[in-house]
Formats: C-alpha cells, structure tokens, sequence
C-alpha cells in the first residue's frame, strides 16, 4: 500500500519520524509539513524529513491521501475543526495523542461527529529529546501503536493507518479508546506523576539541603521520566484525567496500606509484597525485547 | 595506611569487592571470611576473594585489624554482639548497612554502648546482581561512602575506614546517622517504596488483563528498583521506619495536591510543577558524572 500524498501537522520527533521513514521506503510521494515555526520547516526541508511546507493549514492538508495530526493533545481538535472544511472527501487523518477518549469527544464537540475517516492512534514512542533534529527513521522499529476507532470509523481507513504504521516497524494493536487511556493511565501517566511529584517535593524541602547530591543510579532511573516536556504531560493531565485520578486514587489506598505495614512493623507482609512485586517485574518487564 | 587482616562477615557483593579490591593494591596482608554457606566461602576462595574461611565467627575474628560486617541490616547487632568478647582491644569494626540509626541503637542495646572502635558505614552501591559472583574490585569507583561516626567513636578508626575506602575509589562523606537515615529515606528508601507498590497494584489490578505489555522503556527504568532483593529492602523498611513514614507522609500529601491540580483542571499549576521538576531534575541529576 503506497499512498501519494501524506501531510505532517507538527514537524518534530514523532510526526518526522513517520514520514522520514515512508519516504525512504518509497510508500509515500511527497510529503507536506506544517507547524508554527517557518525555521523549523526550513530545517525539517534540509533534513529530508519532509519534501515542502505551507504556513497556512487549509492549503497544506489540500489534496492530502493521508493527514498526520502530531501536535499536543490539546491541540489535536482544535486542528481538526480548523482542516476538516478543506479535506478532500477520501482524505484519512489520524493523531499521535497520548490519550484518545478526549481527542474523539473534543473532535465530536467541534464538528458535530467522529468522522468516519478519522483514525484516533497513539505511537508508544518518545525520547528525552524532541524537535526534528531528533527525527530517527528507525524510532519506532518495534515499538507499539494503538489505534482506537470509533463504531463509526471506515474499516478501509483504518488499514490503512495500520498497513503504514506496520510499514515503519511498529506493533499495531486495537482496541477501544476507553481501554486505551485505562490502562495508560495506569502504565504510563500514572509513574510520570510519580516520578514529577516525588523530584518535586525534594525540591522544595530545602531542610536537608540538596539531597540531589546523595542520589545514585536507581534515583536517576526512577526519575528519568520526570525530565520529560512540561507542556506535554500538562496536557495528558489534563485531558485523561478521569482515568488518571482513578490511578492516582488506587495507588494512594495502596501507599496508606505500605505505611501501615511499615509502622506496624509487619515484616513478612512487607517482604511479601516487595518479593511478589519483583517477582512480577522481572516476569514481565525483564524479558521484554520490544521496549522505547 | 595498609593493615594485616581484613575479615569479611557476610562475603557478597559489598563485602567481596572491598576486600578484592584492597588486596589488589596490597592495602592488605590477609583476608578471612565468614559466612554461613561453605559452598560459598569456597567460592570466595577460588575468585581470590578471600585467603582463607572459618565457619565459627569467633574465630574469623580473632587477631584482625578490621572487621567488615557486610551482611543485612537485621542481622549486624546480633552479629556485633556476638564477635565483640572475641575481638582485640584496637581491632576496628565498620558495617555496610542502608539505615544507621537503628544499628546503633541495635548494637547498644545487646553491648550496653556503641564501642569507640566501632564505625557505622552505608557504599551507597549495589547492582541488582549479588553474591561472591558478582564481585567486581571497581565497584566503588565514584560511588558514595558514609560515615556516622557517633560522639563516641575513636577518631583514628574513623581514619583507617575512611582511608581504606578512599582507596578503593570511593567519595567519602561524614555525617550525623540520623541525618543520613531522613537522607537516604527521602531519595533511595522512598523511591524503592513507591516502586514496588506500583508493581504490586498493576500486578493485583487483573481488570486490565496483563499491563505490562503495554509497559515501555519509561516504566522499565521507573521500576527497575523494584526489582530489587525483597529480604533487603523488607529489613531497609523495618530499620528506618521513622523517617520513611515521615516521607511515605509528605509524598502522600504531594500526590493528593497534585490529583486535586488535575481534577479542578488547573492547568497552569500542573505546568510549573511539571516545569520545576523537570528543571531540577536535569540540573541536579542529568550532570552527575559518578552515579551507581
């Protein structure tokens, strides 16, 4: 499945990545970018990643067979409202969205209906690093793609975001847009507020000094995350929220359950809880090969 | 500084790679061991770990110079005051153990005081690998070494464990044990909590099916402590339970603030506390060079 034209709305790590590997694959004629910043489609033009750019939206999506929507989450309806006057009746566009259940109701909102040839997709990938100077063709060999389609979502639509995802090396999977922001909430936004929370409140309890200094490797890594772009996760906070408190909630009940064990002084409830929790982990993270 | 005899009670990771190393730069004439499985002491022996191995504590000790108590924080006052009517009058003794306080109250209590030969230590190293196998001489290159000295302690013991740890690469820091304790609660023993409990809920939480498969690299280093030896960190969290509590505490009421940010949608407070955790971590951690 070749398609002619693809356009990029949001021309950094993930939107880039995408096309820089149709394109050298030859599934994709001519790749059109759009974003906020002419420099940065001057850059993305030299690179490779994309074959021209337009500063207005409406022209950049004209005659488009396939319309990539990578910008933050609370940017992606907007976005669509704005395009959706201007598509061709054949055109499909799909999103990047770290949550789907809100991009399809604030989609639905705008413009009356979950059109048919929308396919709502999140690519499990992403890198400290971001911009098109990051653009990697090979950043989602391996990695995960979830689509979630509507009821009413085109069959035919749906292959073929599918087919070009296949395409670029990722592992696509379905399933309901519901599921999808449950359970990452729960694997993926959850341990991102962790993480910001826990370096937040060492940043703030100034009495003991810099404790930064004291940390070794196994703070690095649990922290890692807490590096990631402040705008993004603001988003995701913020539009899969009802998932994510649910999580946050959960996970409370099982701290306050921790620090009862701990203040009771219960050692084997608290060595079966760490002894089962690694045991879990090293079932099921350790051997995993496909990773981001 | 050199010495004659090293004994390592409890010849592991931590044990095995002091006493390796030291003997690798001649800092020390003769190491002695002292374990409970034969089978690994002999081991020990053929790495060249050690020289020799006794299976009678009393006798490990006799005639040393220093004594390493390099075994689980629950087990060193017991130990302590098992080899204490054994040892020579200037035999020094150090420990390896995570939490300080409850070693020195511990030894305390089954001695009456805490002897002036003998120095609280914490290698702030540890792979998630153990044992005699996994020994490795550079394993304090960089890597953080405490003291907590009491009020008490003969001050050229302090030297000669200091001096020695120096010399198998490490940065040693002095300071008070309860300082340590709340130290290390907040950024190694905290982290290690919350890890663990998040694998344990996702683990219990069966609604979902299997979520670790939908896991990525984020979550692989978020929990990669939780993959951490259950025994240890059941007797880390016994040990040091005041200041975890305190912690577990602080962080429960950061988490509550922050689901409260989400739930009343509040985007710019999410934003900068996104923004200043990200901004404190990549300061204080992304430039640390010595790291475990």
């Amino acid at each position: 499945m070749k398609i002619g034209r693809l356009c990029v709305i949001g021309v950094g790590l993930i939107g880039g990545s995408f096309a820089l590997k149709l394109k050298q694959l030859g599934l994709v004629d001519e790749v059109v970018g759009y974003g906020h910043r002419t420099e940065n489609l001057k850059k993305a033009v030299a690179l490779g990643v994309i074959d021209r750019y337009e500063t207005d939206v409406t022209l950049a999506v004209k005659g488009a067979d396939l319309v990539m929507l990578a910008v933050p989450l609370g940017a992606i309806g907007l976005l669509f409202a704005e395009i959706e006057p201007h598509l061709d009746a054949d055109t499909i566009v799909t999103d990047a969205g770290s949550a789907k259940d809100s991009v399809i109701k604030d989609i639905i909102e705008r413009v009356g209906a979950c059109p048919a040839n929308f396919v709502p997709g999140h690519p499990i990938a992403g890198r400290e690093k971001s911009g098109v100077e990051a653009v990697d063709a090979d950043l989602y060999q391996n990695h995960r793609v979830i689509l979630t389609p509507t009821e009413t979502t085109n069959e035919s639509a749906v292959e073929l975001v599918q087919t070009l995802w296949s395409a670029v090396g990722a592992n696509v999977s379905l399933m309901a847009a519901s599921f999808h922001d449950e359970v990452f909430a729960a694997t993926s936004h959850l341990p991102h507020m962790l993480a910001f929370a826990l370096v937040d409140m060492l940043n703030e309890h100034a009495e003991l000094g810099n404790v930064f200094q004291y940390t070794a490797g196994g703070f690095r890594d649990f922290t890692r995350i807490a590096s990631s772009d402040a705008t993004m996760w603001r988003d995701i906070a913020l539009h899969n929220s009802a998932a994510l408190v649910k999580w946050l909630n959960a996970y409370q009940a099982e701290l306050q359950t921790l620090t009862q064990l701990i203040e009771s002084q219960n050692g084997p409830a608290l060595f079966k809880l760490f002894d089962q929790a690694k045991t879990a982990r090293d079932q099921h993270i350790l051997n995993k090969n496909t990773d981001a």
